[in-house]
């Protein structure tokens, strides 16, 4: 069923983004089976049983296991996860494959999305062999290149004029004007159960990690990553969450306090307001955990080091680098830590100005 | 140990190209214990028992276990293996992981190499983190975008006038005068080992196919994906090799007849004279294979097909499709058949022009 995060009101598991009392929704599982019922797959049909989805109807290209791998980082471990190693370039893969998903089981064939970046090439590269036309919303400064792989792939783009949060706006005001399917990543609780099949990975790979620091602007890899663990935590399979760090862009920021000066190279992350903040904030609560802002500076600079140790990644994935060297300088990190650092979106598309 | 292809003689396993009667050496392995001997590892670690290297030196950039997705083709099964999705953004990353694991395991710190193509890209990205140096010889028609990445990368760029045979010849002159380690794909035997883990996962994820269709220039992953199956048979494991298809670029065959007009597209396999050309004819007798040649024209619709499935690939993955299409016209597959079609690169760096 769907659970509301504030009022508790349960729902059935149709695709739904907000409850009646207008908060978010997160997608809870009736009975906890044991993590032994994997499936005999190596990609991401290995948790279809944890998922919200029969299986009969799923995309294509199928996201994959992406490896973690450990690499001494100073007085730390650091466990880089290569998120970006999926169809589209970036983890939103994880995400959009459950969506769309769901979305063939309730025959739902035209949506709305908000994003020009990573979420709606996800979006539009999933939604065109299953049949379905995705209307997106961005912003007019949005890179023509993009726009037209886009197009190409299918996707019908309506431009508007203002920032991230009135785009935003504009895409649900259309959806719901046409009738159409909002499927807004930001709120979407089905987006959530796709991402969190990233923790089951991470435990299955290296164990529970001491710390997990993610580039944290909506919160769907850092909610899902902590759902996967808390279900984990309820199967009885491990005895602790990890530390959960947020990473925020310099000037962005919504977890810790806003900075003066923007970072421009995490676009990715760069949404003031998330709806699911409060949320996000339990998180911390709960695992001990702690906001960390990137400014530009530093975001380059681990992203430099990235490119050397063999990991393509686009900026905004750099940000959780830079972070871990912010917390081991300010020894809020023990020696020998075992720290999650998942690299989210692939600097292949960037290839020129990487 | 290594073995020569064609007079037998035997050397042990030490980074080696030749034979010294000049052709070309296959690692074969002493005993072969079985396949369940597989290490816990959801990543091409997981068949370090089967590669000859210690595994105490690799590179930080773990290839994936990559997807293999079935989807209904016509009258038949495609099944799709997304090798795309590895750190540089083709399958090479196998064949060169391997390669600089041995080359750290002999504290070999400078090497060449002959290419600009995804060959090259592979080794600078796993070169530099590993302290090894790599000198890559190009043509000068090389893109600057990719010379700027791969010098970024450390890479030392040396222009060579002539065609890609001559790039090859200058390469191996200069490795020999400087008495530094040539690390040629076309003949390192230990890059043979990284693609036949591709093998490894395709029987793990979906059995034997029927047919494997294998873009094929230089034959790195057409013989690698063979001797992955081969060994499985030594193991016991399976009872029949698949049959083998070399799908080439037209204008470029060596195993086909030579066509008039060439495929400017599938650049990644535009190598007229193979050194491995031999093995790849055996292959074709021994599995009752054939060769199938693809033209411009046939790129572009299987690659446009692709795209529109959800695979963002490079023109020259799109040759198998293609292949497919014509061996399904001309009656060539039966009905039913499961067909192994590897999508070898990403798209991802050619987003203009996709
Ligand atoms: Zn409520
Ligand atoms: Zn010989």
């Amino acid at each position: 069923m769907l659970r509301c995060t504030r009022c508790g009101k349960a729902y059935p598991e149709t695709f739904r983004l907000r409850c009646d009392c207008g908060e978010t929704l997160l997608v809870e599982r009736e009975g906890y089976d044991f993590f032994g019922s994997l499936l005999p797959y190596l990609d991401i049909r290995r948790y279809l049983n944890f998922l919200p989805i029969g299986g009969n109807y799923l995309p294509p290209a199928i996201p994959a296991i992406t490896p973690t791998t450990s690499v001494q980082a100073g007085p730390v471990f650091a466990l880089f996860k290569l998120e970006y190693l999926q169809p589209s370039g970036s983890f939103k893969d994880r995400g959009t494959f459950v969506t769309v998903a769901k979305l063939m089981e309730e025959d739902i064939n035209e949506v709305v999305l908000d994003s020009s970046g990573n979420a709606a090439l996800s979006l539009a590269l999933y939604s065109l062999p299953a049949g379905i036309k995705a209307h997106l919303f961005v912003s007019y400064d949005t890179m023509p290149e993009k726009l037209s792989l886009l197009q190409s792939l299918g996707a019908v783009i309506h431009f508007v004029e203002g920032d991230r949060m009135a785009v935003h706006e504009k895409a649900e005001e259309f959806a719901e004007r046409e009738g159409l399917t909002y499927v807004s990543h930001w709120l979407n609780p089905y987006f959530l159960e796709g991402t969190k099949t990233a923790a089951f990975e991470v435990y299955e790979q290296v164990g529970v990690p001491d710390y997990v620091l993610v580039p944290t602007g909506s919160g769907t890899l850092f909610l899902g990553l902590w759902k996967g663990f808390k279900e984990l935590e309820k199967m009885g399979e491990i005895a602790r969450l990890p530390v959960f760090v947020a990473v925020q862009a310099a000037g962005y920021e919504s977890l810790c306090e806003r900075s003066k000066l923007p970072n421009p190279l995490a676009d990715g992350i760069a949404i003031p307001q998330p709806p699911r903040l409060k949320e996000m904030e339990r998180v911390l609560d709960e695992t001990g955990g702690l906001c960390v802002s990137v400014d530009e500076h530093e975001t380059r600079e681990a992203l430099s080091w990235l490119k050397r140790a063999g990991f393509l990644v686009e900026p905004t994935s750099a940000v959780v680098l830079a972070a871990m060297w912010k917390l081991i300088e300010r020894g809020e990190i023990s020696d020998g830590s075992r720290v999650l650092l998942p690299l989210t979106g692939s600097g292949l598309k960037l290839i020129e100005g990487i």
